[in-house]
């Protein structure tokens, strides 16, 4: 029996990784794929992570593997079906959880769920050819790359509203570019769009294709309404059409929100006792390498008070 | 006017600053003195700062610095005296804030306070001298490098009884020293801490002075009850007597608790608008870099989303 499966080797599951080999707790990490990483390692540059400025996602998403590696964590390749709870009614709060996979089962006294999200793509000609390359699906991330530069934000919620606010601070000019006529995002940032100055609206938009040699150099777009099509020079576009977090295997098993991430706090506890939940797949408000890493910290911290308090 | 002054020049707030320049604020940090830096920099080896594995605490530190001199970040020597905060009674939320320093004053739309904690000391011969070299402050930071060792664990607290329990799991045999009969942690706590074959309670008990040459070899204690005194041979000791935040100059700027931490969650938002709070100062379950630096990222994501909803 392990103490803790952790289940996806992203920047949340090493994080963990490395906190629970310290903490002497015997481990096993599971992955889909081989290296799987996570998303940092599709990403172009990554110049947030304190300490390590302007490096390559791929590079990072590497040391970070190392790091685990370092401290001799064990993974495995297996595809996760699902995590089955036995509650000891012996003892109020401990459960035994058994992580069924394609492969075998594994049997633990904690689960971390680290499985992630992915960001929904338009499915447009060009997007995945350019993605990194000016194609971007975070403004927090990758923002700061087109100061002074001109962007399409690609949505109408709130995040490609807030968006649009955060990169009219730095860009010279950003479309928001909406198949909608109005927004869904919350009515004050609504207003706040519509008032700055640099910002333009397209009402009725789709994107049909993103184009460019190296870097994104522009933009198909048609008006849904008058069937005009158009191409309109940008250097970047930022697509803010959804989030789903990586949670089907896990339905049931601890609560969701309506969207289906995980919920859990700080200390990335789910409401089932052992089940815990750190990275882009809890809720959250900021879904960033370094929010995820620092969840693989307290996900440990608070697996470690759990088995403290209940074993 | 500033965006955004960030009081202290730690591990969070230079996160929070490299977040803030990307996102365009007009920004300053100001710390107490040259190259401040917080208490990493008088940390001996970071093994869980993902990416950078067996890191010296001061070169972690300077990498953090350099990060920041690389986005532009502005800094400023000066001790702050308090922190002035007008109601704009007009707009429902939005405040000016005036940083007061010994030198000059600044107005700002937003505060984060990221001045950190200070363990307490022990005020022993050789703790200082040996701080880093087995005198540690820290369990969870530094434990790992006590496997199958043999460490004292000083005070009787939770922090205490945790890093005890903590310890014993990797280390060979853990003393818990402490100056009274009974601890004062959690009774579940105690009775794991008692239970623990290789833990072994000296009650009644003060450590007089740790010592060794290049790195911790023993400690003298003495019995105060019996007076007699004992040398006891360690490789580690863990003092864990208290914390204490360096919220002195913050009082009544926004609620603390009984223990002087700024009241904050996961956002870094205090209770007054506009004033956050990020790393050891805020009220947290786990105070290491890694949740510093995640801080100042929410904490900057927090000022955005005010900013756009109040500004």
């Amino acid at each position: 029996m392990y103490d803790l499966i952790i289940i996806g080797a992203g920047p949340a599951g090493l994080s963990a990784a490395v906190y629970a080999v310290r903490a002497g707790f015997h481990i096993l990490v599971l992955e889909k794929s081989p290296m799987s990483g996570g998303q940092v390692l599709n990403t172009y540059e990554v110049d947030n992570y304190l300490g390590l400025p302007g490096i390559n996602g791929f590079d990072l998403g590497m040391k970070f593997r190392e790091h685990a590696d370092k401290m001799g964590v064990e993974f495995a390749e297996a595809d996760v079906l699902g995590v089955e709870t036995e509650t000891d009614v012996s003892v109020p709060g401990r459960c035994i959880h058994t992580v069924k996979t394609d492969k075998e089962n594994f049997r633990t006294r904690a689960v971390l769920i680290a499985t992630g999200a992915a960001h929904a793509k338009l499915g447009v000609p060009g997007e995945e050819e350019l993605a990194g390359m000016g194609v971007s699906y975070c403004a927090t991330c990758d923002g700061a790359f087109f100061r002074n530069r001109t962007v399409a934000v690609v949505g109408g919620g709130d995040v490609a509203a807030e968006d649009a606010v955060f990169l009219a601070r730095t860009c010279q000019k950003v479309y928001l570019i909406h198949r909608r006529d109005e927004l869904r995002a919350a009515k004050i940032l609504q207003e706040k769009v519509k008032e700055l100055p640099n910002v333009e609206i397209l009402w009725n938009t789709i994107v049909e294709n993103i184009h460019g040699t190296e870097q994104v150099e522009g933009i198909g777009i048609c008006n849904t309404v008058s069937g005009e099509k158009q191409d309109v020079a940008v250097d970047g576009v930022f697509i803010a059409v959804g989030i789903r977090p990586n949670s089907e295997a896990f339905t049931g098993i601890a609560d969701c929100d309506d969207r289906g991430y995980l919920i859990a706090g700080e200390d990335c506890a789910t409401t089932t006792p052992g089940i815990y939940a750190a990275g882009d797949i809890r809720t959250k408000s900021l879904r960033q390498v370094i929010t995820a890493v620092a969840d693989g910290a307290n996900a440990v911290t608070g697996i470690q008070n759990y088995f403290s308090h209940n074993w």
